[in-house]
Formats: C-alpha cells, structure tokens, sequence
C-alpha cells in the first residue's frame, strides 16, 4: 500500500486553484501502487487519481508516461487520461514531488484470473501494441537484459538470505540468457509491467489499464512473456496451460507473432521471469526500517523461472505455431 | 493507514449481491482509520465506504455504533449512513470478518485548525449531544478512569522506554484524577474521539463526522476537554487560547454548559490527556512487528498534560464562566 508521501488539505487546495475541475469535496489516500502516492480525489467535476511521484520515478521520464497515456487515450484505448492544469501541463509540484491528476478508471483488479480473463488481456495486449504503434517518444527499458547483472552483483554476497542456491542459479541463468538473448524482434511499446493488479475489469471485460510507469520500447513479445509470468500460473505457482493458450492465441486474433517471437519465446519467457526475481530480490533485501509497504517474494519467481528452465519451445506451452 | 485485511473480487462481488446498490464499478483499500480496514466502493448506485471491523472492534458492540449513526442521520446530523443489506441488516461478513457499508460522505479534514474550524467545531458537537438526546441503546465508555490504571500497570516497568519519569508522573497524576474525578454531570451519546481526522470539512464549513467507534455514554463536557486537546494545541503542542475559547463558545452558544461542568473542566480536560496519553503508550509498545501502522506519539499527549497541571479553573482556559 502506497502512501508516502502525506498531503494536506491547505497546499492540495492551493494545488487545485491550478486546475479547472472545480473545488476539492474530498481526497483519500489509497492504498495502491507501490512506486507512488495515490489520492483518490473529487472535486466538483468528478473523480480522478493524484499521484505524487516518489524518488524511483525519474522526474525527466515523466512526460513520457504522461503523453503516452494520452495517445493511447486517443487512439481508444481505455486508462487513465492525464488532466492538464491552466497552463496546459499534465505535471504539476504538490507536497514537494511532482504531481499528475488523471481520471478515475472504474473496475476492478481480478485476484485470481481465469482462462476467459487472460483471453481479454491477451486481446487488449495486442491491442496496446498496435496503438502504441504511433507513439513518437523513446524510452528504453531499464530493466532489461542488460540491467540485470548490475542489479544482481552487489547482493550476490547476500543471495542466500533467500535461498542457499539463489546465487549459482541466478548467475548460470544470467550466462545462459546473454547468449541466447533474442535481437532483431519487432520492437514497440510495451507495458512492461501488466500484472492483474493493473488490469481493470468490469465483469470479465477489461475496463482499462493502468500505471504505465515501466512502459518503454522493447521487443512487443517481451510484454506478452512478463504476462505469461504473471497471469498464468495459480497462487501455488502452477503453470495453467489453459490460460496461457487462451492468452497467446486471443493476443494473436489481433496481432500475429512472426516466426522469430516464437522462436524466441522460451528465451523472453525466461528472461522476463528473471527481470522480477531480480527487482524483487532486491527490494526484499532494502526495505527501509518502518517501511509500510511489504515487499514480494522473489521466491515466486524463482520458481517460475525453474519452471520455465523445463520448457524448450512454444509448442511445449501448450501453443501451435 | 489501515487496510489490515484484503478482500478479492470474487467474494465482494458476492457480498454486494446482497445489497441493493448495484454492480461493483470500483473497490480501493484506504489508508483512513487506524483500527479497521476501509475501502473506497463505486458501484451503479453511488460512492460508499466498505470497512471490515478489525480485531480492537468487539463485534457485539458493532448495532451500537451503526444505530447511532442512523440515528444522528435522521436527527439531521451529517454522518455516514449504514446502507442496509436485502435482509435489512447494516451489519454483514466478508472476508471472515464483521462488515459494513456506509454512504459516502464528501467533505476532507483540516490539518491545521485555526479558530474558525474550532467554532464550527465546537457548534457542530453541541448539535450531536443534542441530536443523542433521544437514542436508546447504551455503551459504557471503557476507556474512561476506571480503565486507566488497568491499561497503564501491566506496562509501568518499560514507561522509560518513552521517557525517564513517565511512570512516576503518570501514577501521581491517576491518583489525583481518581481523587478529583467529576461526578453528576450532565450524561449522553458522547463521540470520544472527535479529533481532526473524523471532522471533515468543505471550505469553512463542516460537512460531517465519522469514524464513531469510541462514541458511548459519558459526560457531555469530557467529549469537550477530549475535543479541546486535540483541536486547541498547535503541531508544537503550544495551547492556541483563541481557538480554544472560539470551540467553547461556539458548543454554548448551543448548549450551555452547566455550573457543575464548568467548576469540573480542568479535570475532564486533564483526564482526557491522560487517556490518549496511556493508549498511545500502550500502542507504542505493541507494534506488531511488520505492521502497516505507524504508532502516534505518546508524549504528545505528555506535554499536554503537563500543560494542563498549570490550570486551574475555566477562566485560565481564557473562558469566561
């Protein structure tokens, strides 16, 4: 749960006099996101998000989160809209951090989805990927294949506060991974981060999605490997062949995987379940003292990837090429 | 901020099923309240607040709090409306645990009161008393001088973990307030906890009151000297007199205080620094280990005290009697 940063009713009035969405009726800190304050906000025109911006959000990178919610606003796809103020900026200073309010999004994060939802998000993905496609701004992935030995190094000593075998794995797996690490796959914007948790429902239709702060340019396929992690697999960690096949061939209904994402996907697969086993290893062994956010067990992914260790092609996952 | 207990969609779309409020649009954990968790809720009907009654709420005192509630509602006090179930309950079960719907009530809290909060303030709880004056149902106030002495003993020998003397200090003071502890004041549905965080105002104006799990019956002026203490002190805890005396003239402009509360003001106000006090203490010790709670400070409500054992009548308050 994310509050992090307290707002008072005195400067978040002040702060609305810069807006044109009417007078403050009430705000509520809301215990979702990890990365960032949230508000839930009403004012006389509605209801929207206020999202202060913590210290892991680069300020310079901002504007390309903002702007790309609204292109794909515009081009249909449903999340939230950056509310710009007077002078026409979507990023304000609230609190002492930059701050963005965006409309409210209706539905709700499906804890534990089936088959049918991950068919929904596999159409909706695809449909991301074709919207991004107009997207002039750049952002490159931070956390991708050559980010994770310099996330891993520094607490490779400390590897076994989680399991005693946690560093000979992790540096095998990274080995493996540079060599076979896919290139020249269609590349795009990617949400890089689309966990139920930022997908919203409204029954079993997706209503929209939320928190793109991860989101960069990177291989398409990529986007849809950190979804096979974090969508098809029950709580016990159990691979759902169902979920994953509904998935990848709605995904597919939409956009078409070419020859080489398939080829490359065990590789993507395994790689986007290192991405999470890293950042989760780390931010297990640096949650400050007092801290009210508990962080995730990386231990989920380490299974995962030993999971996807077994695995050797896209037909093993249950897909026909 | 105080989301103990997690509900998933699957077992709050059953729970409304038994509401006549719509489909779920939106659920959001929020970080209100220090004993329960609360959940901002959009359905098709409107906005409410779901809370799920933790353990510090005993459940069988749960029909006190939501009758009264109703009650103030219908005597046209603003305050969150329990929403009734088909079965005509307030009180239902989710997540294995009490539950509760509430209407949504707008209206945010002020962080730094200044002496026009503090009139409204002191108007808006004389109101309350009266509108009390008819509701049936009785609640002993537990946490009144009969239970300050039982909460402090089991912790005496660790109270110089707050501070060197607050042992003795706070044995003298029990005895003196056992000593001189009002009686035969004037009784009612007090509120006990009215402080900042439960007061939510638009502009100027106070919209309504919530979170009534401490009201009981008690002595109308201690929710005065419990009000006095958390609205009349600046963050330094230095006593603000113009707010003071703007609060107190403000509540007998609508109900006068009678002779016997104004003689016994200064000890309900010591009193009441004293149950804040002993709570916070006993809070401060018993954080459980990686909780999402962040304790108050106890000697807050020490320096208040300490400030109060220099008054001695109505009048050094800067109240004429």
């Amino acid at each position: 749960m994310a509050v992090y940063t307290e707002v008072n009713d005195a400067e978040l009035i002040d702060f609305l006099a810069s807006y044109s969405i009417g007078k403050l009726l009430s705000c509520k800190g809301i215990a979702e996101g990890v990365e960032n304050s949230n508000y839930f906000l009403h004012t006389e025109s509605g209801s929207f998000i206020l999202t202060l911006y913590e210290k892991r959000v680069e300020e310079r990178e901002l504007p390309f989160f903002l702007s790309l919610m609204e292109h794909l606003a515009e081009s249909g796809l449903s999340c939230p809209q950056p509310v710009k103020n007077k002078a026409g900026e979507a990023l304000g200073r609230l609190a002492g951090r930059p701050a963005a309010i965006v409309t409210f999004l209706d539905g709700y994060a499906i804890h534990h989805p089936e088959s049918q939802h991950c068919a929904a998000l596999g159409e909706a993905l695809a449909r991301l990927h074709l919207a991004g496609a107009g997207f002039k701004m750049k952002r490159k992935n931070t956390l991708s294949i050559n980010a994770w030995r310099p996330l891993f190094s520094p607490y490779a000593e400390r590897a076994s506060e989680i399991s005693d075998e946690l560093r000979d794995f992790v540096e095998k797996e990274l080995n493996l991974l540079e060599q076979n690490w896919p290139e020249n796959l269609p590349l795009g914007v990617i949400h890089a981060d689309l966990f139920p948790d930022n997908v919203f429902f409204l029954g079993n239709r997706i209503s929209g999605f939320i928190d793109f702060y991860f989101a960069c340019c990177d291989a398409l396929a990529y986007d849809l490997a950190i979804c096979l992690n974090a969508w098809c697999f029950d709580s016990n960690q159990r691979f759902q062949p169902a979920s994953c096949v509904a998935m990848i061939n709605a995904y597919q209904s939409v956009r078409k995987l070419t020859e080489n994402e398939i080829q490359a996907f065990p590789w993507l697969v395994r790689g986007a379940a290192m991405r999470f086993l890293l950042t989760r290893f780390v931010d297990w062994l640096n949650v400050p003292k007092g801290a009210l956010v508990r962080p995730k067990d990386p231990r989920e992914y380490l299974n995962k990837l030993r999971f996807h260790q077994t695995m050797t092609s896209f037909k093993d996952y249950g897909l026909s090429s």
